[in-house]
C-alpha cells in the first residue's frame, strides 16, 4: 500500500510563516530546566499557588451536575455565566461592562493573536512599550506589521511621546500593571494622559493586564478601560490568579470589535472548551479569588523583597533594577558595556538563569538589560543566586 | 475618573478580517435549538455517547497523583505520553509515524487555522472538494487564497481531475471518510490514485478524519498517511470518539511543517490546556476507545438505517441521496428546480431543520443539495421529520 514518492515536496511557506520564531525565553528555558540550576529565568507562576483540591472539587461537581453540557460544544463567545462574572468584575470605578463585550479565549495569549489577525495589515503601524511583553511582539509579527517603540522611563510608558508616533497607527499596546519584562507600574496621572491621548488621536488602546491583581501593597490601580470602555481593550487571563494550564482568559472590546474578534475566534478554533469555563465560574462565583489571591500576593511579595535585599547587598555601584508594586519581576540595567546574552553564558557555567533583556524590544535593543523572575525559586536559593549574579557582574566591570 | 471621548474610534479592520464570516450552520443552529424543531442540522455528536463517568474519575485521578504539572504551562508540541499513544495509534499498514510529527491541537478547527497561516499567502491556490467542509473553508478563507474546487461524483473525489488544476497549488484539503458534507468514503483505488497524484505532483495532501473511527461495518479504510507519510499531513480528533467539549485535536505532518506549525501554536495561544491531555491520555491508555467506540457506531448506524428507510418510504422520484458507511450525515440532492433554502423556511415553518448545502461550496453551490445529520434525534422524530420534509418536497415539485 506504501506509494512511491518520487518528488519530495518543496515546502513552500507563507510569508508570515518565514517571520515566525521560537521564543528565546521558551529556547532558555529549554536549557535552565534542570534541577541544578537557579532559574530566575521562568515566566511562569509558581505552582504552590495553584488550588489543586478546590479545581478537583469543582471538576467534579461540574461533570456530575452537568457532564453532557459540559462536554459537548459550546458558543463561541464562550460560557454565558462565565461571562457575566467577568463583565461585573471589570465594572469598577462607576463604569458599566456588559457581558456582550467579553469574548473567552484559551488564554490571553489567544487574545493577541486575534487582535493582530482583526486589526493588522502587513506594514500596519503597532505601538508598544519600550521593552515590551515579548509574546505579544511574537504575536503581532505573524501578522507583519511596522513596530514604532514608545518611549518610557523609570515610571513606565511616556504618554506625551505617543502623538509623533500615531500616524495611521491600527492600535498602541501596554501592559500598565507590573509589566512583563520591567516590573513598572504606570502611575495615575499617567494612566489618565494615556488614555485621554488615544482617546483624542481615535487610537484603539490595548490593555495586557494579566497581573493586575497581584498588587503587594494597597488598592490596585484603576484600569485604563473604567476611564473609557469605548477606546479601551482590556485583556484579561485565569493563569496568574488560579493556574495556567486550564488555557483560560478574556478580551473585553467595545462591541464592533468584539464581534469581529468572535468571527476570528470561530474560524481559528471554534471556541474555548466548555468544560474549563464552568469549572472556573464554579470556582470564582461564590467569592474564592477575593481569600486565594491575597494568599499569592504574599509568598510573591515576600520572595521579591527577599531578592531585592540580595541585590542591594551583592550587585555593585553602576548596576540598577526596578521595584516592582505587584506581579512576578525584576528588570536590571547593568552597566552600558556589559552585555547580558553574554553575560547568560557565565551564568549558566556557575549554575545560574535569567532572560536577557534584548528580545523584549520591538526595535533597537538595550543589550545590557535582564529580566529575573523570583516567584518559583525559594528564597535561600534566591540569595545563593544573586550572590553569584553578583560576583559575576563584579567580575565582569 | 472618567474620561472624555472626543473623537470615537473609527474601527479599520485589516483586510483579511473583512473576510470574515458567521459560519450559516452555526447561524441555522441559533434558530433550531428550541425543543419543538426535528433538527438534522446539527453536526455534534450525540451526548449520549459522551463517557462522563470514565472522563470525571481520569480528571480525578490526574490531579490527584499530578495536579501541580497539569495545572502549570506545558510544552507547545504537547504531553508527551499522549503524543506516543497518537504516533503509535497511526502507524498502520507498515507505516511508522514518530511522535515528533505530532503537534495536539485545541480541536482540529485550530490545526485548520495553522495550516492555512503557515501555507497559504494571499492568491494561492488551495484545491478542495465539491462540496467540502465549511469549517475548512471558514479558516482557510482568513488567508485569503483562491479555492479551485476539485470535481467530486458518488465515489467522493475524482483524482484524475487534480493535475489540470494544481499548477502553483499549496494544498489539496481532502476528507476521505465519511465526509462531512456528503457522507461518502473514498474507495481503496481513488485512495491510491489521489496519494500517487499528489505524491507525483509535489502537492502536499491533507486528510482530515475527524469521522474515521466511525466505520458502520467492517474494517476502517486505509489512511491515505500510511501510503505516504511524506506527503500527508493528517488531522485527528478526539471530538467524535471521545468529546467535543473539551477541544482536543492533534496534527501529524511532515518534520519540516510540524516545527513550522509548532512556532505558528506558540504565537497562537502558546499550547494546548495539559491537564486535558493529560486525562485523554490517562482516558485512551488502555484501550478505553476500542471498547466505548462501537457503542458510538452501533447508536449512529441504527439512526442512519432509520432515516435512510423513512426517505426511501418518503421522497419522492427525483430526489436522491448518499448511504453513508459511517459518520454523521446524509447528503441529499433534490430536484434542479428546488431551492434547498427555500425549502428551509418552509420546513422551519413545520418544526424541521437542516442545513442547506450552499455554504459547502468554494465556488459555484449546487443549491439543491441539503444535509441532514441523524445522530442526536431518536428514531420515532427521525420518521416524523423525514416524513414532513418528504411532503415539502413533494409539494415543491
Amino acid at each position: 500500500m506504501k506509494i512511491e514518492n518520487p518528488n519530495p515536496i518543496q515546502w513552500q511557506f507563507s510569508e508570515r510563516a518565514q517571520q515566525l520564531q521560537s521564543s528565546a525565553i521558551r529556547e532558555i528555558l529549554k536549557i535552565t530546566q534542570r534541577p541544578e540550576i537557579i532559574s530566575f529565568a521562568g515566566g511562569l507562576p509558581s505552582p504552590a499557588t495553584f488550588p489543586v483540591e478546590r479545581m478537583k472539587e469543582a471538576f467534579d461537581k461540574v461533570l456530575t451536575d452537568n457532564g453532557k453540557v459540559a462536554l459537548q460544544y459550546g458558543p463561541t463567545d464562550g460560557y454565558a455565566p462565565l461571562r457575566e462574572w467577568i463583565a461585573n468584575y471589570l465594572s469598577t470605578n462607576g463604569s458599566k461592562i456588559v457581558p456582550e463585550q467579553i469574548l473567552m479565549v484559551s488564554g490571553s495569549q489567544q487574545a493577541l493573536d486575534l487582535l493582530g489577525k482583526v486589526l493588522i495589515d502587513e506594514g500596519s503601524r503597532v505601538l508598544v512599550e519600550t521593552p515590551s511583553y515579548l509574546g505579544a511582539l511574537q504575536a503581532f509579527s505573524v501578522y507583519r506589521p511596522e513596530f514604532q517603540s514608545v518611549a518610557t522611563d523609570e515610571h513606565g510608558l511616556v504618554p506625551s511621546s505617543i502623538p509623533a508616533l500615531a500616524q495611521g497607527a491600527r492600535l498602541l499596546y501596554a501592559l500598565p500593571n507590573f509589566q512583563n519584562p520591567t516590573g513598572r507600574t504606570l502611575p495615575v496621572e499617567r494612566r489618565i494622559e494615556l488614555v485621554e491621548t488615544c482617546a483624542r488621536l481615535g487610537l484603539p488602546l490595548i490593555e495586557d493586564d494579566p497581573y493586575g491583581a497581584l498588587s503587594y501593597k494597597g488598592e490596585p490601580m484603576p484600569k485604563l478601560v473604567a476611564m473609557n470602555p469605548d477606546g479601551v481593550i482590556y485583556m484579561g487571563s485565569f493563569s496568574k490568579v488560579l493556574t495556567p494550564g486550564i488555557r483560560l482568559g478574556y478580551v473585553c472590546a467595545p462591541l464592533p470589535l468584539v464581534r469581529r474578534l468572535e468571527l476570528a475566534k470561530q474560524a481559528a478554533d471554534l471556541h474555548t472548551a466548555q468544560l474549563t469555563q464552568m469549572v472556573v465560574h464554579e470556582v470564582v462565583k461564590d467569592g474564592f479569588l477575593e481569600r486565594h489571591i491575597p494568599t499569592i500576593r504574599t509568598l510573591y511579595s515576600n520572595q521579591c523583597q527577599v531578592m531585592l535585599d540580595a541585590m542591594a547587598e551583592h550587585f555593585p555601584a553602576g548596576t540598577s533594577w526596578t521595584r516592582p508594586e505587584g506581579g512576578m519581576f525584576i528588570w536590571v540595567t547593568l552597566p552600558k558595556h556589559i552585555n547580558a546574552m553574554q553575560l547568560l553564558d557565565q551564568a549558566l557555567a556557575a549554575r545560574v538563569a535569567f532572560v536577557p533583556g534584548a528580545p523584549f524590544y520591538a526595535n533597537e535593543p538595550e543589550t545590557n538589560t535582564l529580566r529575573l523572575s523570583f516567584v518559583t525559586v525559594p528564597p535561600e536559593r534566591i540569595r545563593e543566586g544573586i550572590a553569584i549574579l553578583g560576583k559575576l557582574i563584579k567580575d565582569a566591570l
